[in-house]
């Protein structure tokens, strides 16, 4: 395909690329982003790069955990849904989960936004989210790119990329070297499909069901499509915090994508788990995921959490403290299981 | 649209998510990535996150300086050539030069791909060429994510991001701080787009020129079309990291998307630059694109980097010193101007 004005002037704009737009998105979100500064945050929005003091946190000699993450597929709903300001909370939370199991606090979390046509009010929302999503636990939304790219993406198309780092002091590191046979495993609930299983769950619920976001059917109790699978992906690091502080927790396992069966042994120091199956109740969700799917067993505990979003390794004297540490906060404690003598991965009991 | 059968099981792969594909990609670069591995980091590939400590790489103390980046639409160029060991080169190096204009030293790196359907070569080729980028200049390959999300991206497309942490001594922090009248702008030479500019270049070059990746127009001095937008991203950092330690530069600016227009004002400390533009000679291929999509001059010089890549602000007795130690490692060092003693922004002499 050739120009057919051979001799016009072409600009940025004219190639698809409107930096006035990315301006203005960076404007609409600067409010929020400088209100998830904390004291580490050095200097203002727009450098080069993010400038942060550990010191000034208290975390001056602390290692530094950092990880990297996308929202996946459930960015197709938001998109549906036309809601894309929660989007990046379950990006900073589903991050901030992927280091606190390492026993890391949050310190600063960064964005990339990639989109085809740079639409000002949805790159502010997906920031903003981030943005609050930072602020409400306590980490600074340091810096981030966005990228107007035509013909990469499709022109309503984006994506969402978060990248966080957290600090850990040496001695309170969890690497897995404190995982024991006995040991018990603790479960606390998701909030839903949080950020995994999406494409799965898109292709039943929307193909094969045909349901539309506002659909209720009678088996998701009261929920709306929609409701379900934007619940936003939760935060465990207030509720744990103070139990890593005690040094109450051996290990612990983000459930993300692949499920208990993959993501339990990356922190049992390869030891086997043994999972009790009906120590929790599949939520409504996952059941009908499940059943309208004909999901295998095995694939659906490696595809969803299945209502497991957090598992703690703990010594069995450590289970009533936590326990009621935890109750005091209202949240529930599932006892999926224990560490094996011998063995390695997850086996159900 | 309903699946046909309502009964059969659906799996992840199903609906095009293939963990496997995931798996072989990430064990095709495993070596690659364990060879950028430097004395900080801590643990193996395969985390939750990636563990890093300063203090073994005698940056204790120091401050965080954080970015994220994308490669653009040069990754559309990479597709059309079939190549996609060099990106990863690319954005590495991107990230480096963003940090190092504060004073920063690299200390590790993250990667991000998101794509419709992964390809295991595809995919472990551009994490290699990250990794690779990280070894050649001394950081970590830390950690990153893969994401198939079918539907959010087309087949074959696929976006690559990434994220940089290094760390600066706070008294060498170059923060604008230093910038003063009189101080000198020395130009570094880029070695072709770099990073930027490549929406506008690819509109100039296949739409209204109508050339192939193989052309090799006169313009261009004996250089196809292809070679000379896959050039690769300069990493300025062990040219200029001595000149750091040394205390001789004041403020560097990383001369990326938005140009010498937008990129000096970022470090000048609510100065004026004023450049003279027959200080260097704008190489080939910007003068091909200029020529031929009808560039306006400001916008030529805010869109693509004119054939400078990276400028230190620096008093005018450090020019000479400068100018020798960079000609010992045979850098050409180009003069392009001054601090005005008034005045804001970016003025061409």
């Amino acid at each position: 395909m050739t120009d057919v004005d051979h001799d016009a002037p072409l600009s940025y704009r004219d190639a698809g690329v409107d930096i006035g737009a990315q301006d203005e998105a960076l404007a609409r979100a600067k409010g929020a982003i400088r209100q998830s500064f904390t004291p580490g945050v050095l200097g203002d929005v727009g450098l080069f790069g993010g400038l942060f003091d550990m010191a000034r946190v208290g975390c001056g000699g602390h290692v530094l955990v950092a990880s990297a993450d996308g929202v996946g597929t459930k960015l197709d709903v938001a998109k549906r849904a036309g809601i894309h300001d929660t989007v990046g909370r379950d990006l900073v939370q589903h991050c901030i989960n992927d280091i606190l199991v390492q026993g890391a606090r949050p310190l600063f979390f960064m964005d990339y936004v990639g989109t085809g046509k740079l639409d000002p009010v949805v790159v502010s929302d997906l920031i903003r989210g981030c943005a609050e999503g930072c602020r409400d636990n306590g980490l600074a939304l340091l810096g981030g790119e966005t990228a107007e790219m035509p013909g990469l993406y499709a022109a309503g198309d984006f994506d969402l990329v978060g990248f966080i780092v957290g600090a850990v002091h040496p001695d309170k590191l969890l690497d897995g070297g404190r995982v024991r046979a006995g040991q018990k495993l603790l479960g606390l609930e998701s909030a839903g499909l949080h950020t995994n299983g999406y494409s799965l769950a898109r292709k039943i619920l929307f193909e094969r069901c045909g349901h539309e976001l506002g659909d209720r059917p009678a088996e998701l109790g009261g929920a709306s499509v929609q409701e379900a699978l934007l619940a936003p992906h939760r935060s465990y690091y207030q509720l744990l915090w103070p139990l890593l502080e005690e040094g109450r927790i051996a290990a612990m396992s983000h459930i993300t994508g692949g499920g208990l069966v993959d993501n339990l042994p990356r922190v049992l120091g390869g030891r086997r788990a043994r999972i009790d199956l009906a120590a929790w109740e599949v939520p409504p969700l996952f059941r009908y995921l499940v059943e309208r799917g004909g999901v295998a067993r095995d694939e659906a505990y490696r595809v969803f959490n299945m209502g497991i979003g957090m598992v703690l390794l703990v010594e069995p004297d450590q289970v009533a403290p936590i326990r009621a540490a935890l109750a005091a906060q209202g949240e529930p404690v599932h006892e999926l299981g224990a560490v094996d003598e011998a063995g390695s991965g997850v086996v159900w009991a």
